[in-house]
């Protein structure tokens, strides 16, 4: 276990804790007593038949879901929908490499899977709230391969799904672009193969992680049309370090390895010994596909060719230059067309 | 200076050396007895006017312009025209870092801008070849940056420009995107301040360096639709160790930081104050602006932006989805559409 106060009640809370028990995972580790954090929004109407499961995303916790997704008003309404935000395992609020006691913590930590994620999260809305349906399962980016992952493993629950800026499958180079971020951190000579003292030992190697999240995470465009400036930073740099950076040098490295080695792996044709046109096919949730328009994680392109296969799914993509960082909220437009989309599709019978 | 049997005539040879002196540079430092490499082909006719420049791109040498885009039939032809491609400064066949004895090499080289090398060259031209005139000045990438500072300082001299998969001015995403490519060699423990004892102890920087190029260095698509396995390479990482760290692994750490300083600040601009409209309405020579449809490095919008500023200039993108390495030459057709602009461009009257 490692102090880091980044991962707290008083920032990214108020979060509940729920113990699963012991978490049997696909590559042959266990987490033992597997803590699952969320947030929960709304009420549970009598039918049981209004709640809204949403996955994080790489580095993210429920806190900013709660902050740019969620409100009266917004598709994702708590006046009207039960939203249970659940934080991926490795994100640092749910069970990760930073909070579990030895031998298991840090480096030792074992790997983890998307599918061993949702079925954490099946255990815990079936365990704790009871539930058999959800209206929806929405998610960015790892979120949306949380996403897929629930609609392909747990047809007959999830009733509606929206994968944005994410994909089914990941593809050879996005790996390779995660895998270069893994290696901005493991390079660090103070990382030490993932026994450091504190994630400060990492700052070097973490600055360089978040640089290249800069280059790929928002897009040409994004800079050619100043859109840092009109954010509120004076540069390159000054975005880099008092946006980025901020956040990523708070963050416990091997929570943000967990999480890359889930989101280089993330594929639902592992549940059909490799045939993705057979996994998709099993959704019966009605989807709609949402890639960003200026994403370089995860393109249009990649978005809409698994689009294709899923039987009953619209292609919806969000205008936008912020590039796939514009789940982060700062385009208000990109939100607009994304809660336009979700209202749509959370009207849409069933 | 430090042994690297890479930088050698067998294996970019024959080319010639060329000694213009002392170049004294815009960041203040000297080069002392400046070498110029260049490979010629063709022969100078009576009227002097059937020069055409080619100057090289990061880590690229005369020889991968030879073999890509010199011969007979084609565009630059040396049975038609007189074609000098000249080895920019710090490519290891020029003066570098790695072939300057002490104290001025390896980290102790000076700062050296596109402009140096531009000036540079004209000296080369001028003096060795006694040239006021040169029928077309085309590049790729750095090559690019190299050309549009020609045709804007040399505005005379250069009749025809072709800046290929290059800008005039670089953007402050390419500057970031170079700036993490540096800080994969300097990070490593083995470049100890760029004073190794052999390339080889920075083996580790250099292959993540080269990850990150075979990131932003291709397309989405291109690994998308397995290109990758059409060039005979039986996976991604067996295409970034077997094609790209096969060049890479092989160059000195130090000659590629001269270079990426070089390429992060490109900017035609700085002889005008900072006008960029100013420096690119300076240009006189008919110019054909070639971006990569798929380029990462420099986007298709950002060379149109720069073709707007220029007077006599057509905006002739290459469609292809080999991204910014389809300067290679892997992409046939990428190629040949090349060779169909430069043609038509060589065919025009000036």
């Amino acid at each position: 276990m490692i102090e880091n106060s980044y991962y707290s009640q008083e920032m990214h809370g108020p979060y509940g804790v729920h113990d699963i028990g012991n978490l049997e995972l696909e590559e042959g580790g266990t987490i033992r007593g597997c803590k699952l954090a969320y947030a929960a929004f709304g009420t549970l109407n009598e039918a049981r038949d209004n709640a809204i499961l949403i996955p994080t995303w790489y580095g993210g916790t429920s806190k900013i879901i709660e902050q740019v997704y969620i409100g009266p008003g917004r598709a994702l309404d708590p006046d009207k929908y039960f939203v249970i935000v659940i934080n991926q395992i490795g994100n640092g609020l749910s069970s990760s490499p930073h909070n579990t006691p030895p031998p298991a913590g840090m480096a030792n930590f074992p790997r983890v899977r998307i599918g061993d994620d949702v079925r954490a999260q099946h255990r815990l809305v079936t365990e704790k709230f009871g539930l058999d349906s959800l209206a929806l399962v929405a998610g960015g980016s790892m979120g949306a391969q949380q996403t897929y992952e629930w609609a392909v493993r747990y047809p007959d629950v999830v009733k509606r799904a929206a994968p944005i800026a994410g994909t089914a499958k990941n593809t050879i180079h996005d790996f390779l672009f995660a895998e270069t971020l893994v290696e901005a951190i493991t390079s660090d000579p103070g990382f030490n193969k993932g026994f450091y003292a504190s994630h400060e030992d990492v700052r070097e190697g973490l600055l360089r992680h978040t640089k290249m999240w800069a280059v790929m995470g928002w897009s040409t465009e994004f800079f050619q049309q100043n859109r840092h400036k009109v954010l509120g930073y004076s540069s390159v740099d000054d975005l880099v370090i008092n946006l980025m950076y901020d956040l990523f040098s708070r963050m416990d490295p091997n929570n943000l390895l967990c999480m890359a080695w889930k989101w280089q792996r993330g594929d639902v044709s592992r549940q059909t010994g490799g045939d993705l046109r057979a996994a998709l096919s099993r959704i019966k949730a009605k989807t709609f596909v949402m890639p960003m328009s200026s994403d370089m994680f995860f393109p249009p392109a990649d978005c809409q060719a698994e689009w294709r296969l899923i039987p009953n799914a619209e292609f919806r993509p969000i205008q936008t230059i912020d590039g796939h960082l514009a789940l982060l909220g700062a385009d208000p437009d990109a939100i607009s067309q994304l809660d336009r989309h979700l209202s749509e599709l959370l009207a849409t019978g069933t």
